[in-house]
Formats: structure tokens, C-alpha cells, sequence
């Protein structure tokens, strides 16, 4: 199995902590985001990946998945044990649902192309991408505050797939000096993961291509 | 059961579509995005959904579930019958990562708080604000063209996961006069799926709110 991602890709970094999660230990492929205008828009990589994005992961029989929610699902029903998801089908819903808010409507906001527009195309100042940033990000995190449980992690006492998403996604926060402050359900939930041996082996430095 | 959304809005319509397929039929409450400065933002939807958004749906117990990516996939597990997903892992990760172009590297950048910051913070005027959803719809649609099949719907000959999220996206990319010329698989698969009874059915134009 080879996992093409990035270090600092909060979507790489998800999926390593899923993978990590599940006992999962695939080769690693850096595509570097910057250099070469960007290796992952290249006609290499898009022929492993026709979107031009990380992750991809390529099965020991050639055949590639791409997009994390869809490969983390993927992970789920073919390594069950242990599950990053509940048995319930509501309680199944309530931890996607915080993974969607993460997923869909905070990290897509500050990926690397929409900074690159907000910059290169509107040439919008520092000043504006910043308040861009931390707007989607504190709008979001205030719906996960209010979602995820009072104690242990996001959902129950051990990590599961709300975890996954929030831990890469506070790295972002802290890399873009977004206040924490207004979320100690967040910030508890995510020192807790961080702890998690599986978490610390997915963190950016300790990638093979982090700088 | 109830279900929370707006006539208009991309990831109502969805839901709507996975309803209508799985032959389920909910109660309907309007949350009108726009009048009063957008009713989901108000404090008795809040009470409802922590997050403010659309779509939300009421089970008949009173569980409120979010985030329309994370109530597909409870339809799905609850309503199996007909399947919106294909049974094989790797068939089914496929059409969850078309899915996952759609619902979070397209759909979040149009939607209307990003549309209203462009507009009302930044002050950037029409035409940029149409080159920036033009750009997402675009480069995003490349991506599910290279993806999807070349006959049928988007994967095999039945309506799947993927058509329910690419209608709604093709209904947004008309809307904001967005070229479909370069995307002859996804008008195919989408035309075929707009003639679906269950897609008809969950048309912005034959809601109650549409105006």
C-alpha cells in the first residue's frame, strides 16, 4: 500500500491517523504542495490522481482511492477493528456529522487553493486571508464545541473518527494562530488524541518529508 | 420525521434526493436562508441545529441529526433498500470520493457565507465573486469527469450516491451560469438522473418555500 501525501496536509494528516489507528503502516510518497509549482497539479501525479490532490492511497494491487472522508470509510469496513466508528446508527450520524463540519465546511475554506486565490488572483493583503482563516475556523469550531462530549474525546472514551478530523484541524488552527481559547471541549478532546501513540506517529514532524 | 431546509440550497436538495430514493417521506420546515437575516442563524433554529445550517432532520423521537454527508450515509444504514452505495469496498469508495469532490472541495466555496464575505467584507465586486465560483465548479467538475463512467448514470446503470450529490451541483453550476460544455459525461449522467421520479420529486422548484 503507498500513501501519497504531504506533511502538512491537514487531509494527509487525517488519513495517517486513521491508517495509524487501524495498525496500518503503508509506504509513504511525498508529493510536495509548493515545490515545482505544486508536484500534485504535475502529469505524474495526475495520472495516479486525476484531481491533482493528497491523499491518494494505491492498494497493493495497483488500484487507487482518493479523498480522505471516502478512504477513511473505506478503511473502516475493511480493518472493522478497532472501529473509529459507533454501532448505532444515530450515534454513528452525531460523530460523521462532526467530521462533515471539519471536513466540508472549515478545512476546504483554508486549503491551499482558495489561499492562493485570495492572494495571487484578488490580491487580497495578509491582513484579509488571516480574518478569512480564522472566521471559517471559529465559526466551525463553535458547532463542534457544542456538539462534542464534556469529557474524554470527542465522543466516548476512546478516539474515533470526530478525532481523526479534529486533531489535524487544530494543528491548522494553531499554525494560523487562531485563539483556542473559546473552545476547552476542543482543546481537551484534541490534548487527549495528541497523547494517543497513534496520533504522535501521524504528526507532521515526524513525516519523512517534513521540513 | 423532519426535515429542516431551504427550497434553493445545494445540500437540501441532496438530502431530499437520497429521501425521495430511499421512498421516505418527511414533514417539511422551511428555514428561510435570506429573509431576516437568514432564519438559520436565529436562535430557535440554533436550538435545533448548534450550527445554523441547513439541512437538519427531526426523527420521529426528537433526535435532531446534521450535516447532510452524515445523514446519507444513516439513510443508508437504516434504509438499505435500494442502495445508494455498491457493495464492494473499493466500488463503494470510489463513489463516496466523487461524492467527497462535490460535497467538499465544490459546494463549501459557493455557499453562502463565503459568497457573503466576499461580497459584503472584502468588497469584491460580481465579477470576481463569478470568477471565483466559476473556478471551483470548474476545476472540481474536471476532476468527477475524469471519475465517473461513460455511460449510465455516474456509476453503473441505477442512480447512486454520486448522482444525488452531482444534480444538486449541476442544478448550482446553471444557476451561476456556469459552462457545462467541457463536461459532456456529467450533463449525460445528470440528464438521465433529472428524469429520475425521485430527483423530480426533489426539485427546488416543487418545494413547498420555493418561490
Amino acid at each position: 500500500m503507498k500513501l501519497y501525501g504531504y506533511w502538512r496536509s491537514t487531509s494527509s494528516y487525517r488519513l495517517r491517523i486513521a491508517l495509524a489507528l487501524k495498525g496500518v503502516v503503508p509506504e509513504q510518497v511525498p508529493v510536495h504542495l509548493v515545490r515545482n509549482g505544486g508536484e500534485q497539479r504535475g502529469e505524474a501525479y495526475r495520472r495516479i490522481n486525476p484531481q491533482g490532490r493528497v491523499p491518494s492511497l494505491a492498494l497493493d494491487d495497483g488500484r487507487v482511492l482518493i479523498q480522505s472522508p471516502a478512504i477513511i470509510e473505506y478503511l473502516e469496513e475493511v480493518y472493522p477493528d478497532p472501529p473509529l466508528l459507533p454501532a448505532d446508527p444515530v450515534a454513528r450520524a452525531r460523530v460523521r456529522g462532526v467530521a462533515a463540519i471539519i471536513g466540508c465546511d472549515i478545512h476546504p475554506l483554508h486549503n491551499v487553493g482558495p489561499l492562493d486565490h485570495l492572494r495571487r488572483d484578488l490580491g487580497r493583503p495578509e491582513e484579509e486571508v488571516g480574518a478569512w482563516i480564522e472566521r471559517w475556523i471559529a465559526e466551525g469550531f463553535a458547532a463542534v464545541e457544542a456538539l462534542i462530549d464534556g469529557e474524554g474525546y470527542c465522543f466516548g472514551s476512546g478516539p474515533g473518527l470526530a478525532d481523526v478530523y479534529l486533531v489535524p484541524q487544530v494543528y491548522a488552527a494553531r499554525r494560523f494562530a487562531v485563539p483556542l481559547e473559546p473552545f476547552p471541549k476542543i482543546r481537551r478532546a484534541a490534548a487527549l488524541a495528541e497523547a494517543h501513540p497513534a496520533f504522535q506517529a501521524a504528526h507532521p514532524s515526524r513525516q519523512p518529508d517534513a521540513e
